[in-house]
């Protein structure tokens, strides 16, 4: 794999000299995380993470890389030497892919020195943020549907190459069944799928024609698409002509609609279909759908067996963009790794201080109960009450710094869920497959109760912090106000 | 230049296998238009087709696509010998890239076998969506900025990789001065810019050292970041200390504003800067910037010298995608191109039949009046009406194919606007720099008017057709409506 370390900020590499030149590669540790759900919903996912680490680890400068950065009169002779061997030689630290998150997570932690964890800031914002954003459409949409079968189309309208191709990594991850684009299924090893497309139907002397052609070809996957003329005097009269073989040979056929109202249009080929003897065909449908559209034709029990979602899907729709962000949690100073802290003139922006670890508290039945973030003191023995612990009782904090807080036994599970993947630059364990992601993702939507994902308007999920955290916090928004 | 030719649904390869088979490899003719504008604006900028050229001449199989196609059951091993040697080696006729573009309006026409003009559907529809609808967006921002400064901050939050380097592209061309994407600007020969972050500022014992140290090694390019602890009360006032020496030196300077009210802090930072002496020192503002918070800013006369805009502009935001479909236009059948119709149960997914053309008519002062579509007896002498010219008089008809008409003696200048661009598979010409294609789109918005051009509930720009195309769609929709 090739990954240019030129996919960057121009500020990541003009600090980055900075501080090489100020001789302050120091070890810091930067936290990704992210700030509100997108589609004002109640959870997000996490993804991206294996196409993350394969490009940390590709991640460097070729000759002509550094010959082109040379020519922008910014950069020094023996700054540019140090990047020809430039290779990302820290820890990385994530959640497993799958992940349920929710705002003011610690996601990802990158432990390295400055100038390394300052150049794969971009990267790392770019890979997590799109994956995580196209991951949670789906996981509605999927939800949506009633845990239906879900076909991502959305080559045509992705956001360019990769986003087509890493929307339909991340649309499995979210529980898509498959996706048309067959690229994708090749680099992924993820099912391939279509149906057909008006050309076909147009390049026929006539709509009866074209599907008899298709269902000689294609016995075992024929889906007609009805719309190209007119659904319900045409479309799904010549489909039950020429689905009739289909079925006297022992196959199934299917139908497409693509346009028109698709409630009323289901059931009205529902009724004419199982009229006609065939309550096996299936009906599909698309046609700009999200989850909003699919949870009212859901609701209102539209006969509808397949989904196939495309733009909405793959961009994200009325929300294109995930709100992850990458803060510098602490830095190396005299030999003391100190935590860092932002203020910002938006009190939200405000960053939680220090090295962080994520719990996740279930209760008796493994339902989650809030997640937490306590300090993680690498190296040295953990701090009381940092440590949470199955039967323990806990004090935890609202991560907005007021007042709120409540009292707490675990009485089910609790995990710390940041694990390591890369040490010192190379990686410490395989990953799963895109199915078993795409597994976990449906394990833990079953572990949130419903409140949490409802499409509009949910229940928020606590994430709090530990009595210590807050209290650093505290004292370092204390300290800072003093000083001004 | 690798462009593998899975990159395609999955349906234009089983389509297409279909065509092989049943000896329907004739030619046909696809036409690339959009339904409506996005952003509810009033122009959108065509854009990616330099991108485009280039895959479609690169677009073909491996000897691993080709396996892998093998795995997948459906297709027979001569077929995938056919495939072995596709290329595309049809026309490709597109517009300039940076024209002004409207719905209907077809921007593409690919004339080519059966086979070759369904494959690379997927491939143009991804490109030039994107790339158009960044373009579109970045010009929207560009004027709301009042023709101003605007730099393309968007790596972190793009679509993936090609999401960013794609989105540097077209917003360039849509008017952004540079992108702080530094592979793109490599890649595109485009500006590469950038600031300071607040893991700098943070990186330091104080604000005012890291503002010192970075003065130190950039006092060229030196824009501090004011908001990392507080905006007026403590960054504008080191900003100030520090940047005084750089003035004293004979350089400039300026401040970057990232949070708070842009607004208030722009006016009360401008206030500060000039009683400081600096009436020269520049003020750069980011945040989630788009085209609406913008104007709203420009109009207040907000104190701002530079816009840094990332997600919105890279994504499109609040709609992430173009609207643009690829449709059947013509096909041959014994050796005459005959004329092809989609209707569908939306009415206005009705398709314009036949080979067409593209007009721009101006008026006597250059200012553009309307866009006419009329057909394109391609080989054969043009038909009568269809040739427009100057000095003629006609009458053009709503493509709604209602009654609505006018007539229109054209008085400035009329100009057909598809151009071949791929001859059999072969480059007819060399493409335009970046530059020179953001020129032209600068050229075009100024020959537009000013209605054209709100943000907000602009003025619909007039795209007609000519009397003989409407006359052969309403035949076509009679004829189809009579053998229902």
């Amino acid at each position: 794999m090739n990954c240019s370390a030129l996919f960057t900020d121009f500020y990541s590499l003009t600090m980055a000299q900075g501080y090489w030149k100020n001789k302050m590669n120091n070890r810091a540790v930067f936290e990704m995380f992210f700030r509100r759900h997108p589609f004002g919903g109640g959870f997000s996912v996490f993804a991206g993470l294996e196409t993350l680490v394969e490009k940390i680890r590709a991640f460097s400068f070729s000759h002509d890389d550094l010959e082109y950065l040379g020519s922008l009169g910014t950069f020094e002779d023996s700054f540019l030497d140090y990047l020809k061997n430039f290779r990302f030689s820290g820890d990385l630290w994530a959640l497993d892919e799958g992940t349920l998150i929710f705002p003011q997570e610690p996601l990802i932690r990158v432990d390295a020195n400055l100038v390394e964890s300052q150049l794969v800031e971009g990267l790392i914002l770019n890979t997590i943020n799109f994956q995580s954003l196209i991951a949670t459409k789906t996981a509605r949409v999927w939800l949506a549907s009633g845990k239906g079968s879900v076909m991502e189309f959305g080559l045509r309208r992705a956001q360019g190459e990769d986003g087509a191709l890493s929307a339909s990594r991340a649309s499995f991850i979210g529980g898509a069944s498959g996706t048309s684009n067959v690229l994708a299924g090749k680099k992924f090893h993820i099912p391939v799928l279509g149906t057909m497309a008006h050309s076909w139907v147009m390049s026929f002397p006539s709509e009866e024609e074209a599907f008899r052609a298709y269902a000689d070809l294609y016995p075992d996957k024929t889906v007609f698409l009805i719309d190209t003329y007119d659904s319900l005097k045409s479309g799904v009269q010549n489909a039950v002509k020429v689905g009739k073989n289909l079925v006297k040979n022992g196959k199934n056929f299917g139908v497409r609609l693509d346009s028109g109202d698709m409630h009323y249009l289901s059931v009205e080929v529902r009724r004419i279909l199982d009229a006609a003897g065939f309550p096996g065909a299936t009906i599909t449908v698309s046609n700009d759908l999200d989850e909003t559209i699919i949870e009212t034709l859901t609701r209102a029990a539209a006969p509808i067996n397949t989904w196939g979602v495309g733009t909405q899907m793959v961009t994200g729709g009325s929300e294109a963009a995930f709100s992850g962000v990458y803060k510098l949690a602490a830095s190396e100073e005299g030999n003391r790794l100190l935590p860092r802290i932002k203020f910002s003139d938006n009190p939200e922006k405000t960053t939680n201080p220090g090295v962080k670890k994520l719990w996740r508290v279930t209760d008796a039945d493994g339902m989650a109960v809030a997640d937490i973030l306590s300090l993680d003191d690498s190296g040295g023995p953990e701090p009381a009450g940092d440590i949470l612990e199955k039967g323990g009782r806990y004090v935890f904090w609202h991560p907005g710094s007021d007042y709120r807080h409540f009292y707490h036994t675990i009485e089910g599970n609790v995990e710390s869920l940041l694990k390591k993947r890369l040490e010192k630059g190379g990686a410490v364990c395989p990953f799963p497959s895109l199915e078993a992601i795409q597994k976990k993702v449906k394990d833990e939507l079953s572990s949130f109760d419903q409140s949490y994902k409802r499409i509009l308007n949910p229940h928020i999920y606590k994430v709090s912090v530990t009595e210590r955290l807050r209290a650093l916090k505290l004292d370092l928004i204390k300290n800072y106000l003093g000083e001004l």
